[in-house]
């Protein structure tokens, strides 16, 4: 999305608030998987295939690790651990996220900013009733998000504060555009943070919020799951129903054109558009209707 | 030397304590270069070029380090930042380092025992008058040993206490053997732990140690610089000096013939030999000098 919007805004006009609930520490690295998924997309290195990880990887360190019987289902190509070795590094000496994340920015010439929702320790957990309690990477990576989850929770959300600017950002932007990620585990880390919700109802009327649906069904990854299991229905109006408070208007695929009604029903002005970005210019228009909403 | 003692007996019969002085954390991982190089060489893996790391190793990920500014004058092979991935996460696990090393050791076939000297931290120190205190791997590596020091202290020393198995194989072991390693930053750390001073004190008439020097000269590294700026002479009876207390006797190589009146003076025997170890052959032959010593 944020590449979307850059095909209509110069870069240096967009300011990304990124999840970090994801964010995990393996083998003594921190890694912050959407902070890098989003990076190398704006770098144009993202491996489009996979949807993670940098496009011509190579794997030496993790065949090794796996030889050795080491935690190897975490996939960690060679160039992708020399970023987590660098960010980890800079962190024990003392840089914030904020900025080695902005170093790595400016390594990879993106001119657009990137924040950290916070720098604060949330980390999405997921309870299922088959497993117990997981955290983000064994439901999402380790178990292929292929398990049943009773309740969705991000630890340490009531103490963590917004990271240095994002208020700010929040306060003076044009336009806030909330991207169609998973509403639950994606974006719902992000509103957790007390600061930020309530900076968000502030500016409602300037919040527009995109669904990850299309035609009721994620494009990938288990939003459309994860929506039915929590009892908030796999549809325009169960996306409706976690931003209504938060944004005054949804835009829905046209192929949920029918849910317009539904999703009006919780309070939201409803645009109905196609959302699907399957390349740049797709991405550009999608963007062109956020801006014209 | 401990693969020049595993020509003539069995490996599971021998025990190596090892350093860990040397060991640092570097982007976030616990790295322990002389428990690697030795497992390293023992399994046949080392690089004799080079000295340090792996054989045929490639650099993917250091050169990614390298383009991101990162901290690079260590340098950390794609294969061996796999087995500090592994120990660093193993570690946060809950295993001791000395697990660790068993776990390493099974894997890569090595059948001869090694523990690390201390579970405790303690980290060599260097002073020098020009860069003020520097950690062994600014010395060694960064400034590849080419600055003056005036002392070198083990930071932690003190409080450390000799590793699970170490005093029990210091009791019971038929010979011991202190390795022509440096005698100040490679041998010091570890006989710095007083209760593995205590041990060897005890054990001083079955305690052979071997002078890293010949002709008066370390054959890598600064053995005989650091001997002669500390006061102890870049000499046999420099290395005499500082194991006098601890090994009833000391071999020298047959360059430095001429210094064996020098080193009993020190109240040690000496065992004038061929100390040079360039191929098995010459190890082995070494071995049985210091079994019959």
């Amino acid at each position: 999305m944020l590449d979307g919007l850059r095909g209509v805004i110069d870069g240096s006009e967009l300011i990304g608030i990124v999840n970090t609930g994801d964010d995990l520490c393996l083998h003594g690295l921190q890694i912050c998987p959407d902070l890098d998924t989003i990076t190398y997309t704006l770098a144009g290195l993202n491996n489009s295939e996979t949807g993670w990880g940098l496009r011509g990887e190579s794997w030496r360190v993790m065949e090794e690790l796996e030889a050795l019987g080491g935690e190897a289902w975490f996939r960690l190509g060679d160039r992708d651990l020399a970023l987590h070795l660098y960010r980890t590094q800079r962190l024990s000496e003392g840089a914030s996220l904020s900025e080695v994340t902005a170093e790595l920015l400016a390594h990879f010439d993106v001119d657009v900013t990137l924040l950290p929702a916070t720098h604060g320790a949330l980390s999405t957990r997921f309870t299922t009733p088959e497993l117990g309690v997981l955290s983000f990477q064994e439901y999402f990576v380790k178990h292929r998000h292929a398990v049943a989850v009773s309740s969705v929770s991000f630890e340490g959300a009531s103490r963590a504060t917004p990271a240095p600017g994002v208020l700010d950002a929040l306060e003076q932007a044009d336009l806030i555009v909330i991207s169609p990620s998973n509403p639950i585990i994606s974006i719902g880390p992000i509103v957790a943070i007390d600061a930020i919700r309530e900076a968000l109802v502030r500016r409602r009327d300037d919040v527009v919020a995109v669904s990850p649906l299309i035609g009721g069904k994620a494009l990938k990854g288990p939003a459309d799951r994860l929506l039915e299991e929590l009892g908030l229905s796999a549809s325009s109006l169960g996306v409706a129903r976690c931003y209504a408070e938060l944004a005054a208007t949804l835009v829905i695929d046209a192929l949920d054109g029918d849910d317009a009604a539904s999703v009006e029903s919780t309070g939201m002005r409803c645009v109905v558009a196609e959302t699907l970005m399957d390349d740049a210019h797709s991405a550009a228009e999608l963007a062109r209707v956020l801006l014209d909403a």
